[in-house]
């Protein structure tokens, strides 16, 4: 399968991770969708990344949507949301936080990426910015109480929620680096830390 | 259950509608989540809605979470999604399409909202509008083949890639009324129509 779209990009870089925790081989084609939509919209009609291209063509788009299909490929012992009950809502809900402020991170960068610089607007940035905070520091409370070995939604080994959020913090501090999370979200810095020190991060680590 | 979240969302309206559809009894609480946002966040730390309040006050939120949570409960003969295969896959790729289209309608409906005229920026919001018409006009090419009792997805009943679809294109065509969508997507506009007929639509219709 060939995942479409750069490792810059929060939504391609969890599902990256997340094939790479599950150990599923994929190649990366790294495509910057804003300098070459025309590499994308094929496969996606909203030329939005990621794509997964599996090998009979079909592509599966949105990262949510792509993290669904490996979950159920994975199989009970690699899936990284549980399939049902309390735990699927526990591991989904904290990576719809995490997702969450990832996707106002994007609104705030894209004020000043996407326009002349004499009129972004900055209460609207900070209306995002305020979000993107308010979810780290939801995550953090939970990060302030976790063991070495524990993970966010005390699953027993690693899920999803743990690989949103610390894809996401990575990537918020990128793009917001005016915000201090790493003090204002101390805990989820030292855990995405030790999320980034892993194999499957560093596989799939953003270029510099 | 309580549906927090005004009915003009089209976030908050796919929940009501599947909501209907499922047969599951809730009650809605129309909170204008930019205007009241502390009546959001004590259940959202993102302050977003839709958020899902359960009977024992745990707090679901993002619409495609909240729908999953309620294909678990509805079981295998009500759930709007099928549980695996292909057959998930199509359905969730039609309603990440409509889904997408109607986030971007929301992106460019947005700059007009937020900020001063005189700051809004023309090319983001051609940026936004022409994924809003990608999306509806590849969804349109499907909704050209159906015949009148069936569905996008071609699922035996109504599928989230139905109601995505018909809650998405009267919300784009409300906010983006400008993008002449009832005549770029005709046989979508046709669907919706016939969606917006039947019963559980009606019940969550948008207030005027």
């Amino acid at each position: 399968m060939r995942l479409i779209g750069i490792l810059r990009s929060p939504y391609v870089r969890r599902t990256a991770v997340s094939l790479n925790v599950m150990g599923i081989p994929f190649e990366l084609d790294a495509v910057p969708v804003f300098d070459k939509p025309e590499r994308v919209t094929p496969h996606n009609p909203l030329t939005r990344v990621p794509a997964l291209v599996l090998d009979d063509g079909e592509a599966l788009i949105d990262s949510s949507v792509i993290l669904d299909y490996l979950d159920e490929i994975a199989g009970p012992e690699k899936r990284l949301v549980s399939e049902r009950g309390a735990e699927r809502r526990h591991v989904l809900k904290l990576t719809t936080v995490a997702l969450g402020a990832v996707d106002k991170a994007v609104w705030s960068a894209y004020e000043y990426r996407f326009r002349p610089a004499e009129i972004v607007h900055k209460p609207w940035v900070r209306h995002n910015d305020a979000q993107v905070v308010a979810g780290f520091t939801y995550l953090d409370a939970i990060a302030a109480k976790l063991g070495e070995n524990e993970w966010m939604a005390g699953t027993q080994r690693m899920s999803q929620a743990d690989i949103t959020t610390a894809v996401g913090f990575t990537f918020a501090q990128i793009v917001r680096p005016n915000l201090g999370l790493a003090e204002k979200a101390p805990n989820v810095a030292r855990f995405a830390a030790r999320c980034e020190a892993l194999g499957p991060f560093k596989a799939a680590a953003i270029p510099s």
